[in-house]
């Protein structure tokens, strides 16, 4: 079992991975709760919700099952989730259970770290894109505007990630969850990096799995305790991210998986950093594992100026510029402010770019 | 001017009370503001949300205003607010200034504090009432179950009291924030509990308002430093809640006031305070002096069993017991454990006591 523990400003939490965690899920529970409400969504919960009940046996469980799929990440379900805590009579000693990727882990982690003003969550992480939004205590849900817009700083007690749950991942899951390492590995280690470029995606084992994941949760934990607050380098997480969440919005969350337009993303910043840098980026490396692996690349036609307008409510924005994560070089990222007329340069020719390959 | 300090788990704030502070609000500002979104309710605004505006002058503000009233603490509120947000811009440099009583500011406080994950707010009270809500972090919505489910603790970055804001108050208003006053009075400072009981409210000097305001925030600051996450102390700062809460819920919010409420739940407490500790305390007196003063005493006849399902939704409740705050002495609170028979009895002839009189 591979344990990386994180420092967060409130509380030092562990992520435990390795194989089998859920059969002992009750082992990992800091304390006595008074009651436990697992979060689980249709899809997560027709594989594991039994599972994790079994590996709490002897516990006050409860469980509530949400739709499958980013549309979740709504007002409406955060609320309705409270509802579900105060009808189960969870108090200020109960715990929230998160059985789920990404739309889980975020919406769950939430509703817990506004229950009552707060109360603690577990996080069991159920795709390899959730090694990511598991660790290092962001929370929220979407806005109608804009993704994550409502939300948190809202740590975990514990990360427990079973990784023989990620067997039932769809292949698309499995190329979300991979762009994300690989975000990892572009802006912290070179070497990391190439190793990824050599693997193929639909044919890993349970070893490389566990390893990757791993190292992938370690980048990310420095990261984060080093800057919990996002005000300096927490920034970089956001690679491919200025691109990618434009995407998504306009997209409709859903269609595409998230980690496959942080994936094009990745290639935009990639591109404008050799520009704005004068340098040479494994952006050929990178677009040709994307296509080796499936990542979808053929974007619809966007007006150029309407990615900006959605660039700019990004959270990183600052008094209407975008500022966008960029690569000196593999493992140096740094944030830079794009003026309006270069991203429009930059668009232009990217998306011009995408389609001829 | 009276400045008090507070220091929280993250940062260290100060209240400042007296008079014509908002004519000079911008001095208060601790830095520079991309942009400033007043958020203020049809009721404090009307009569200064120009003074606000003016006080300050060079900033760049935008101001949104809800209905005034205990409904606006509401989910859908709450969303609109961020959708007014993200419509003005605002980003993470952004200060969410709450111009009113103490829904204004836990509405936007609790909406400063999940915007993009947080940004900072400043408190400007605008009620007696909300000299209690707008120290000690705690920022929150309603659930329809309940009071305040739904919430974070978020320190603001600066409290600006006014106290000539305070000469619009209606009679009920002035009830309901010295009910708060006399709170903090009982279980903290027997001295500063007799002077109470010897004024007049419909006669008040601003200085007996700003030194009095001023105590209370004292004792607010003091408990909140000691237990900020109300995790022990704070909690006694619920004396009087947990009958207040439940017929506050009972009654729809709105037509009594908050203070009111609590005003008979702190009889309540000394009726069962007194039962419990076999002591006499300042029962009569308390009494005397809400008659005096023009508070409500007649309630409806509720349902004995109604008020205590009530009373189980209350923050405090652990594992469906009710946690009462009582006093073993005034300037002693303890937090007792009240089974429900016992409850149903004191209830019982509570409800009868305060009928005969």
């Amino acid at each position: 079992m591979n344990v990386t523990k994180v420092r967060s400003s409130t509380n030092t939490y562990k992520v435990y991975i390795g194989e089998g965690l859920l059969e002992d899920l009750k082992s990992y529970l800091p304390k006595k709760y008074t009651s436990i409400m697992i979060v689980t969504d249709s899809m997560a919960g027709s594989y594991y919700l039994d599972k994790a009940k079994k590996g709490l046996a002897g516990e006050k469980v409860v469980a509530t099952t949400i739709p499958a799929g980013e549309k979740s990440k709504s007002i409406q379900t955060f609320y309705n989730l409270h509802t579900d805590a105060l009808n189960y009579g969870l108090d200020r000693q109960s715990l929230i259970l998160a059985l789920g990727g990404g739309v889980v882990g975020d919406l769950a982690g939430f509703v817990a770290a506004t229950y009552m003003r707060g109360i603690d969550f577990i996080q069991v992480p159920t795709t390899i894109l959730a090694h990511d939004s598991s660790v290092g205590g962001k929370v929220a849900i979407n806005h109608e505007q804009g993704k994550n817009m409502i939300g948190s700083f809202y740590p975990p007690i514990n990360v427990v990630y079973d990784v023989s749950t990620l067997f039932t991942l769809e292949r698309k899951e499995i190329r979300s969850g991979y762009a994300e390492i690989a975000k990892e590995a572009l802006i912290a280690d070179r070497i990391f990096f190439q190793s990824l470029m050599e693997i193929d995606l639909f044919d890993l084992s349970n070893d490389q799995l566990a390893s990757q994941i791993g190292r992938g949760v370690e980048i990310k934990a420095s990261i984060v305790e080093a800057d919990e607050r996002e005000s300096g380098v927490r920034k970089h997480l956001n690679f491919g991210h200025t691109l990618g969440h434009a995407l998504e919005s306009m997209l409709g969350y859903g269609e595409w998986t998230h980690g496959e337009l942080v994936a094009i993303g990745m290639l935009f910043a990639l591109r404008v950093s050799e520009d704005v840098f004068g340098t040479t980026l494994p952006y050929t490396q990178l677009h040709s594992w994307l296509r080796k692996n499936d990542y979808p690349l053929n974007l619809p036609d966007f007006e150029v100026q309407q990615i900006i307008e959605k660039m700019k409510i990004d959270k990183k924005t600052i008094g209407r510029s975008i500022q966008m994560v960029l690569l000196r070089d593999v493992g140096a990222p740094v944030t830079v402010q794009v003026d309006d007329n270069d991203m429009v340069r930059y668009l232009k020719s990217f998306m011009n770019d995408l389609k001829k390959i």
